[in-house]
């Protein structure tokens, strides 16, 4: 598989065994994100197609926007992150986790309850060991910056080299000169050099809200220079269909502007004079019978 | 009883109905709050008598602090509020309520299930339905302020007749000069006319952030003029039983700093003086018998 | 006259003489202002009521929202301010001042003017002569603080003297002990013993920007202990009028919220039973009655 | 010309129509820039000449603060930008504009005007079909971030085309990933995928405040990786004149540095040792003469 | 004394000794207070007489301010603070203290001083102890709120039974409920409940920094609603004798402008008509004369 | 000397005079850094050695961070800076200055002092005049932007011609363009136009704050693209010897997970099967063998 063609050897099974007080039950995972119309992971996660994902990769801002709202999706958009290779899109599955201040006796029950599993006692490391190729880490640390970084230089080596993507934290990392050199995607609140410490993990692949957004399993993570875009797999396709129409759009309309010729009201949303309008939709649909 | 005396005519059965994402069975509750030494309620959160909620009136935000910490709670505790009635002391046992960002495949599984049990369509308010004497309502709205808006005047009032108490909201609320004549304690991060908008119900009664302190159900809380804690139904007595030592050793302190006598360090933290620290154990000895 | 009756003695003869930079003309007061049903001052600016103001002041801000933005004026409310007597409401006809950094060109052009028109050279100051009873000074010093203190005590003095209103200014002002005592409602930024400097005066009764709200000269101004609201006078009735129907649906509503026998969403925001929903109808149909 | 030789085919007629509030007649420019040294666009903007903007480029931030407090103009410099191409030195002759906060009242005059012209309906692009060679366009969008994006990357290749300038907005901008590639200097506070909306456009080269700074239709603008300068036409040529004499001030004191022969007290700001002194006077009036 | 006449038994004796890695020697003391006009106290800090503080207590803002700046005090001022009772003025002579963030090789040297000193060890309070009646302790916390609290109800207690004044802290304050009741001016940064650590007390009666304001030493604190003026003892006398011809100008100006007579430039900040101005002088110079 | 080959010709004699008043005597400078493990300057400053701020050069944040808070030195970080070429690791001495906003009382006793010494006037470069090579100078200037401006490019240029490190100041610098092309790691707060003023200059060389971590001089200032840690020179060999440990263990656990063979608990922190665990131990000790 071209997307991940550098990481040959994949490990081979997942137990989703959770001990989180949240967590979704496969049924429950199916019930939330019914409207999904891919392929689904084991336990229910939906799996946007690879393909699709190839599509994504190549989407502007404008174009995820121009369809996220109208379909009544306002709240899937966040910046203001500190952006490790900001020029590298990130773009790849949901995987999210959530954490809370930590509270001894909650976090001694889900303790007990890993241990009856036969997990680590590392519970904040659990939500790594489920990452699978394509597989974006969106990590809800409530913006803590000292204490609140989810992984170092080993750990994020560890991401990329299973996901080949990158990491979205409302929170921080640790040892930014370490990881800086790795390729990845860091879309990250601040860098601090303490360990993480005094949270707790208390939910896997349920909803969680990066700043202003609800982020669901499963999701395209669309991640460019200006933020990070959660894109429910039920409108990725129509995202994409549409976003044809638009680059034409946009090629005519600033192919036009640097003639000069024009003043931007003449050309811009739309071309004013019937002669140009006509022209432009002949070249539209010339340009979509191209692309098909 | 003595607490919400004024409030007579109390409504008799609530059908704990849920339709939220993130719901704990009776069972979960009494997982996650195994170690709660009183009695519950019958979807299993935990009741801390009213006798106690009275002696826990009586404390200081010091003498919570004394015990919180040292038993492993570090996280118990959130400031940084807009008070209303400051000076009104809001004790409660805690019902927890969680919104996220609103998106319309969430929001309408969550919708249709309230549906097919039969529970009115209007879902912010569905929390409130649940209220009981003595409950204080605690909302994660993510500090949301412009359409944050928990309540107005009405809705406050509702609250306020079911509860006796007040209401914890990491959110805004609207109507001020409505509220503020009930004389109800509202800790809050700010106030704006605009009506609720754009979010969804996710959570009710299950651990919810408030800042850097995490909330469970049936968390004693205790806000004074500084801020509030949430006080875990296991570690109650203990701080009521300390609170009576601190009560003792501050009246002695600051009798003594008040003769004008000694200099700081002679007295607090604790007396220098072989004699005047056999003074103050014969008197903390003598207080405390009194006491029983 | 009720409203301003302790200020028996008022100059009588305003020469609406100015110096600005941004300055309307007659003709400008009455294009942009064209819907005022009322009548208006000399220079063209809408003239709402005693009458009406006297209404005013009995509205609550939930009352004000109910119509505003329903009527398109999302952009009329302005929060985040400290308030000198916040339960003191201020109502009034705005008078609008917009000051800007100072530039020597600019600045020295607008004294000239103001020279050759026999206007005192305090530039800042200017504004202030133009008050009359039932105005409110509305002033945009973008949010300076330092020097950006439109008055001490002598001249709020002089504001409330005349106007019997207060002041609503997006800077600050000096001399909190001396203006705290004064019963006069204030909105201000901040408070610093800096006098006002390295400001130029650019606009009297022209359209200002406070924060997030656009103010017209002769809006009605409505503060209390929220914020404050800039009422265009085209929708002043409406608004007066609509607020009589939400008192009466809230005193309703809150009557029977007291008895204790309902839960919110039986009530809130509309009765869910008919035969309740039939009582409130009628209940608000004798109401109505009686206020006629 | 040299400055914008690959824009060739430039839009020949402008008709400065407007509507907006806030409009300088031909009259009001010249009243407000009497002390322009330089010719004037038809409108009666000043137009520094091509010959000084040229020198203005090889100019630093040093060497125009070294000329304006001691003029007056303390209020002359912004920073806190978000800088695109920060390398790229801005350099042009401004065109502002103004936005505030909509209200429907004032628009609707605004577009009814506009109408009445001629002017196309979409007003906040109103201000781009008035730009020329050489000019920046200078926007106060009060810091508006969500929903207060000026232009995206069709809008900003127009800009660029005509002006072959850049941008600065006290605002955001859209598509970030399609304006980063064009070679264009832009200053904003912000990003945000949302168009721009609930705005108005209320004056076109008249005084407008970006920040701290107050900007005049004509100002030289001078942007650095620093922040952007406005200077007013009357001192643009002692700003260059002055900046010779520094450049070779510091040409010689750095040189000197460097040797490591000196403490910083010896040479900085001006050599103690009289032959020192001495050497710097020859070396100064050498190289004078050499530049005429 | 009348000034703290309630607090009859003072400690005796103190010997200042110290053991901050910062301290003033008397000679130090002297030297950087060489200006003092007034007595001294043993460790040479100036002792401004507490008749002299009687009158400062009657002072307001504007007047101190009106001194200040153009002495050349232009650092004097810090605002910002949460106030506690802050209608009752501060006024004392200023005891100073400095922390910083603790680090174990300087903490032990000065420990090791503190114990061959036979001082105690509890080093946060050792500048407590050196407190007199009439001092105000003024403490450089660096702004630390969470573990940066000063006091609890006991020292507070102490500080106000040994002075009879009150508590600047760049820093916090803990239980904030008891010491609410203490009728003591508290000017703090916040309140938290954490105690006091991980910093050391690296200088008393040193300059400190609080915020924007540097302070000395036996400088005359003034704290009123506003925020702090820190006056140094030589110019005291200067703000007090100028305060006088204030208090008459502005109870002048006050009078004439409440006859609503006049427009505000007529009257202010001098009158303009040579009679009024006439009028004015013979009034402020009668009541010149009857205060002396 | 390899560290500043290209710095050939060094000042020869410093005389540390200094007339701050705050000042280290020769005999306080050894009590507080009594644990100095290396030479010292003349004035008793710590001087680590050249071999040893070359192996500093060569370690991460984490590594540093690995020893510092086990040996109790938890406030030696701070971050959000501004980093000028945050890839060129800044190594050196700290040379510590502490600056204060200005009173003409305690400014000028320092400029007598330091005219009976016979130094320059110009305060605030005194100490510029006391570096040498090797040293990074760290000046609290307490976050000052405007008017906080310690060096222009003519001062960086000597700080870099002196010490070939760079510079750490809780405040701002000017003329970024005319500093940027010096390869000079500079750790500032801001860029400002205006130069420094309303300041006076309090100390040298004793400790001084940055944000939340206490400077001594002497300790081994450590830059990376994260922020800046004063390593206590007692705690250097420590730190670099433990980094050679990391290294290996990161460069094992590295190389592990970029197989794709373990999941992430299997690795990290420690290997979890007993054979791996025996491997690497295996590994480690031949790598350290290696080393020696």
């Amino acid at each position: 598989m071209k997307f991940f063609a550098n990481f040959l050897v994949i490990p081979l099974a997942w137990l989703p065994l959770q001990a989180q007080v949240f967590t979704f039950t496969h049924e429950d995972m199916l019930k939330y994100t019914a409207q999904n119309p891919f392929e689904r992971f084991a336990d229910g996660r939906p799996k946007a197609p690879d393909a699709i994902l190839e599509k994504v990769k190549g989407l502007s801002a404008e174009e995820v926007w121009a369809v996220l709202p109208g379909a009544g999706f306002r709240n899937q958009y966040e910046g203001n992150f500190r952006i490790l290779h900001p020029n590298r899109k990130l773009v790849g599955r949901a995987v999210t986790a959530q954490f809370m201040p930590a509270r001894p006796d909650v976090a001694g029950v889900m303790e007990a309850d890993a241990k009856a599993k036969g997990l680590r006692d590392n519970g904040n490391q659990r939500v790594l060991d489920m990452l699978r190729p394509g597989d974006v880490l969106v990590v809800d640390l409530f913006g803590k910056i000292e204490e609140g970084t989810i992984v170092g230089d080993n750990l994020a080596t560890y991401i990329y080299a299973i996901t080949g993507t990158g990491l979205v934290v409302d929170g921080a990392i640790r040892d930014l000169e370490g990881i800086q050199p790795i390729d990845m995607s860091v879309y990250c609140r601040g860098v601090h050099p303490t360990p993480i410490r005094n949270v707790m993990l208390t939910g896997i692949n349920v909803p969680v809200r990066i700043g202003g957004a609800t982020v669901m399993p499963g999701d395209v993570v669309f991640g460019d220079s200006e933020g990070v875009y959660f894109i429910p797999p039920q409108v990725v396709k129509q995202v994409v269909d549409k976003a044809d129409e638009t680059h034409i759009h946009d090629q005519w309309t600033q192919e036009k502007i640097k003639t000069g010729k024009y003043k931007s009201t003449d050309i811009y949303p739309s071309p004013r004079d019937p002669a140009l309008k006509k022209e432009y939709e002949e070249y539209k649909k010339r340009k979509l019978e191209e692309q098909k």
